[in-house]
């Protein structure tokens, strides 16, 4: 697998989009031409045969170090599995642990056709060195929790412009800041004013969760006398560089709002339907307001995995099922929602197979079980195949998997292995201090 | 890959199973012993360090051959999706035709850990040709529909004979006929009455839909007064033999009566969330009244694979949804109806990994990402991995994968697609002649 360097032209040749077999000539990380008559001499020729060809997937929710916590606990009542599970183990994490259970998450997106993903988490810098040495895209932010508390809240702005500082340091153009006012319940009105202009300031985005649980919204409204979303914009914290993840308890007026701000709603279906929210978003709603509705996975503590081809055929059918329609958010919508608009959702130009868009470009095995018969090729992705049918990614014109090897896979694997049991073993010998 | 003879000894040697590294003997097609100190020499060794076993799973509800129509037909209202798509092809349908989706069906599920499947179709006769070579497991009926017609019912009655009859000649134990009477809204009294009658004189089982939507239970309620359940009850239909697909719209009187008769549920959640049921089986009901509960990924057209790992996530998850509850139908509950539930459904000893049971054995990858880290094996297979993670197939002891190869996969994969193109082209030249 050769490094393309800037400059250097990739040529994938003979390739299926759509029903068409065309070539895709990328030059400079972006897609210089697509067509039947695309090609011309390249420095690194990949086969297309055999394959097709999808934009890369864009994960817009999630917090990827929580890889290391997949399968630790389920099945339990949502406080009982915070706080006597994920809280007490989260407590002993280390940058080390989030640098690896960060790895882990790429590369399981990587070989599952994400090329790049939207993060909430802690010890964000190590999480930045991950994705850095991965090739992905990701916008990164630390999660801001003041608990209405004037303390917290000042040690969450020193965390927070501590983080935003060290990534834009990095001066990688695939590698965002973002600021992560956790949500309405666990941030002051002055915490979330803070995140506001802090963002509005650096030009950076804002990921918060909005809206998840009923409690959440009947607790805003007793405490506030407004709902979340209203509360969240008479803070500053809606507008065009807002996701907002969840949104599952929206009412009309809410989508009108995000609609009208040019907000962001990442839809995370597997997670809701995990945590039993009971309520699926309002898609159709939210799209009618002209809300961006994208696609995400969250953590794996609640998924339990980052497979974005499984997360769309849990869309899809979840909005159907909870909202009474064989027709609500077919095919190719789940599949826009999963790649441009979560490209726009986070900033970033990609998501498309059109001539000058970042070459983000996903290759599936087209003789896989899942794509046989192949009567309609976005039918088999969404609804037929998972992240496994996936051969080849390239994000921002840079191969990171070619024919389903990832360089360094091994390594990767055991290092979060061993950072998973690390963190295990701190924990329980504190219990036995205590 | 060997055949394994009949009295040949095999040696899973140094697998994992729950947290514990156990070798597992097969001798004549089941488990002689299993546990750390089982060994002795073997005619075939498998080599189980890297993997983690669990018992084959079992689908008890699809349509097998409908894998020539993936992603044929998707988004539509139900209605037009059935007169103008699917029953045009199916009108078309060969049995060639059904041999050729049989096999695409077994092969899928053979890589993705199925051992038995229960089939209602057509042409069954070949389909069980298609079972028999691949050496799978199944139940198959043929879908008796008379629509209220007393010339039809006789045909279809001399359908069904005649497909029981060439199902029981093959004298092939892994193989078993089935009455398929295909629901309370499409088969008449009379017709249910004979299925029931012929079960019982054949000793065979019983594959029916039953209160799949909230139409079919109030429009038989309208026309008969009896709930669908009841219904088929009074004409002899539910008892321990039966197998009854969907149940998304029971009542706790229902499931009564299901658990009183012993009669078994099929959950097949994918399929109800895409076209929109609106209702998910009551699961907890049934638990409660003593009925059986299993789980079916349905046909192709409405799942659209037919991969059983991810049909076990999406029944974990709806439950919790649909119920409220986050710790409805926990990771080992949804197990258990995959594997021993489901073999108790379709009247075959398999699903546990128990000395003395049918060696019906899957092996998954530990390495995989899916399974890393491995805190919980049961919530990784579950949550976490999808058919993908399994290397190696045993079915009553004889090898079906090993590796991920499963013997003759490309000629299986051209058959297949030839078929549906062929399938395809004579429904066009049809509605061209018209």
């Amino acid at each position: 697998m050769k490094e393309i360097q800037q400059g250097e032209s990739l040529l994938i040749r003979d390739v299926e989009v759509g029903r068409a077999r065309v070539n895709i000539r990328v030059e400079g990380g972006r897609i210089a031409a697509i067509g039947a008559d695309a090609g011309g001499e390249a420095a690194v020729v990949i086969e297309g045969r055999g394959a097709v060809a999808l934009p890369g997937l864009y994960n817009t929710h999630t917090h990827a170090a929580m890889t290391l916590l997949r399968g630790y606990a389920d099945d339990m009542p949502l406080q009982d599995w915070l706080s006597t599970k994920i809280w007490p183990l989260e407590a002993h994490l280390t940058g080390e642990d989030v640098y690896w259970g960060t790895k882990l998450a790429c590369l399981e997106m990587i070989r599952s056709g994400t090329v790049a993903f939207n993060d909430m988490y802690f010890f964000m810098e190590d999480a930045a060195r991950a994705v850095d040495e991965m090739g992905m895209k990701a916008q990164l932010a630390y999660g801001f929790i003041d608990l209405f508390d004037e303390e917290k809240r000042e040690k969450e702005i020193k965390a927070t412009e501590k983080t935003v500082a060290a990534i834009k340091n990095r001066r990688n153009p695939r590698i965002r800041a973002a600021v992560g006012p956790h949500a309405v319940y666990t941030v002051s009105p002055e915490g979330l004013r803070w995140c506001a202009e802090f963002s509005r300031q650096q030009n950076i985005g804002i990921h918060v969760h909005l809206s998840e649980t009923d409690q959440e919204v009947k607790e805003c409204v007793e405490k506030t006398g407004m709902r979340p979303p209203a509360l969240l914009d008479k803070c500053g914290c809606i507008n065009p560089r807002t996701v907002a993840a969840h949104c599952c308890w929206l009412d009309t007026a809410d989508c009108t709002l995000l609609g009208d701000r040019g907000a962001y709603a990442s839809h995370n279906p597997t997670s809701n339907m995990k945590l039993a929210v009971h309520r699926a978003m309002p898609y159709a709603w939210l799209k009618d307001a002209g809300a961006g509705v994208c696609l995400g996975t969250d953590g794996c503590a609640s998924n339990n995995n980052q497979d974005m081809f499984e997360e769309m055929k849990f869309a899809a059918l979840l909005q159907k099922f909870f909202w009474n329609s064989q027709t609500l958010l077919p095919a190719e919508q789940v599949l826009a929602m999963a790649t441009a608009n979560g490209a726009a959702a986070m900033g970033f130009d990609g998501g498309r197979l059109e001539k000058g868009a970042a070459a983000d470009i996903v290759l599936l095995d087209r003789n896989a079980i899942c794509n046989t018969p192949l009567h309609n090729p976005v039918s088999n992705a969404v609804y037929s195949c998972n992240g496994s049918a996936v051969t080849t990614v390239l994000c921002q014109g840079r191969v990171l998997m070619q024919d389903r090897v990832v360089p360094g896979e091994e390594e990767i694997l055991e290092g979060a292995r061993a950072a998973a049991t690390n963190l295990l073993t701190r924990a329980a010998e504190a219990r036995t201090e205590e």
